[in-house]
């Protein structure tokens, strides 16, 4: 699988998939220029009014409660329903997941509309998957990672997602697949909605490759090599930020290769 | 007309004018930097029971429909209103004009109250003008930039508005009036937003600059030129972004008339 | 207190205290990473049915009336009262005090709810103080940072607020005590949003500084000398905003000490 990501790196650029995101307010800037800076289509609009014809012409749907409220609520449940009908891929981004009731009683709701993919930190991921379970079954490692991958692994079952957990390594569980991304740098923890911007790259690769499990590793690697190219030079996470957009942008497949540090368990 | 643009530019920064903008999320962070940066007074403020007021302690007015819902149309009608009564001037932002009914609908009401600028890019102005037309009569060219030619032609005879056409060249257009500007660069495309702080800048020129003509030309010159300054020394679209903030801020005289690319037709 | 500053950066930076922001639109990206780059962890949230809970889970509170309107506004008051009620810290953001009437009445109800903390520029304080006072008295000095002084004794006095004047020098009033911190540079006026972010790392500080006039002072000598610092290399608004970043994150005692111009009267 590894061989193939560059591939859909630049199948994303050729094809320039039109994403409609539904995402906080903190991180709209900077999804919508991670989403130029690969080659994407960037929309963000929110009114009820106009979620179903924009459904049909966009390719992938990313949905994120970062800073929720009824009326975009409202929104991101029309949104993934339309998504649903129309079998555009969606992607959902629980920020905050277990921080409050309000999110997770709008997270039960989103997750029960079935996203193709769901991007958290190992919080989150267990915060979603603990509001969805009486009791975290099966999960004898008290190490996060185990319990978040353990989660992870039952949010899969339940409900089809492929589950991306974001930390040192990420690490993508879909089925019998477990994947392991271990680029990026500890710097990018200091700058605001990169996880955000992971979520809308995602989006943008499950709109325009077949294999959405090689999407969303695909999407993450590339987040996470060019966060690691970006802070080397960094002076910190003001510099990272803006460099990190250039090479989402200018990144070249050797550069991503010799980067790359990917494992099929 | 070209050898005053520079005197207009001077003029904003010695006037620092007030400049409303009820504006999309994703951009209100850079649009009112980008007014800091030429020396303008940015207030983003959308709430109905302030816009009287504002209106009659700000120069001018900036309307952009990109992230528009129920409660945000309805402020932005009624400062376009406010605006008429008050003879302040406004410029409208149509984005994403065609993607939706709703855009559609708003736009109608928008440009009804009479902008003094609209601008967009080809096909928001194609889409403005086709809504608003039963049939686009006397387009025999099929070449878009023709079209949106004739589209601006139409809008400007049906509403007054000199109507401001992004692009590889920006086109400005107002009853026997045809301005073409051959700067930027096309990395710019890649930055979100770029159109949207051109507007804004609009909005700083309409209200300091006597000829609303001269303001546009002024204000489409220099975005476009700090952007294509910035473009030579950057690596990608985030250092785009931070170094056209810088040239709009310092750009010289010198550097305006050297790179100025200026056609009256 | 000058010998104290340095230790509760570093305190900040350790305890990492979870800050709830409500605050505007144009500035939430920056004030969530001026937060994680001084070593804190912003939330940003609005919506009334979690409020509460994350009252209960946040060390400190900020608000900002910058883009308000009446959603936002019952936020901001329910968050005040249950601050107050929960005995956290909160600090309020007056943007654009005087300017409408609806931004008075809204000041009015929050600082009655008696903010720890009010921070603002001459002009917001001048106009916060007039609002409550049906008579400036005692302002015989025509000179506006006399008067705002005087303003800010008199916010104090009646509503217990330690309150910071933020200018070329920033001055910091409560009861006795007068500070005086004269560091920062002209270009950060032509940056959206400094104040806002200046505002945010206040409630970093309340969070964690017992001595809520020390935490002030820390707050405030902090963001102006990597304003300071960043200016120097800053080749415009768009670089000292980034620059201003990194230096939040990475500046050292050295450094701070060198370039710390403070006084206490």
């Amino acid at each position: 699988m590894a061989s193939s990501l560059w591939h859909h790196i630049l199948l994303v650029r050729k094809q320039a998939p039109l994403v409609h995101n539904i995402t906080n307010y903190v991180v709209m800037n900077n999804s919508a220029n991670a989403l130029l800076a690969i080659g994407a289509s960037p929309i963000m609009a929110h009114a009820h009014q106009e979620i179903d014809e924009l459904s049909s012409i966009c390719q992938a749907l990313v949905l994120n409660i970062g800073t929720l409220d009824e009326l975009w609520v409202k929104s991101m449940l029309q949104a993934a329903k339309i998504a649903k009908d129309n079998k555009k891929p969606f992607v959902l981004d629980p920020v905050g997941a277990g921080a409050t009731a309000y999110r997770d009683q709008t997270l039960s709701q989103l997750v029960a509309l079935k996203p193709t993919v769901i991007r958290g930190n190992a919080s989150e991921i267990l915060a979603l998957a603990k509001h969805h379970q009486a009791k975290t079954k099966g999960v004898d490692s008290t190490a996060q990672s185990q319990e978040a991958i353990a989660a992870a692994r039952f949010l899969n079952s339940q409900y089809g997602a492929i589950v991306c957990i974001s930390g040192q390594t990420d690490i993508i569980i879909s089925n019998d697949t477990h994947i392991e991304i271990s680029n990026g740098n500890a710097l990018m923890t200091k700058v605001t909605g990169l996880g955000c911007s992971a979520t809308a790259i995602i989006g943008a690769f499950i709109a325009v490759v077949e294999d959405k499990v090689e999407a969303v590793a695909a999407a993450t690697a590339l987040m996470s090599i060019a966060g690691e190219i970006a802070a080397q030079s960094a002076n910190g996470p003001g510099s990272l930020q803006m460099q990190l957009l250039d090479k989402l942008h200018n990144i070249t497949e050797l550069e991503f290769e010799q980067h790359l540090k990917f494992k099929l368990l």
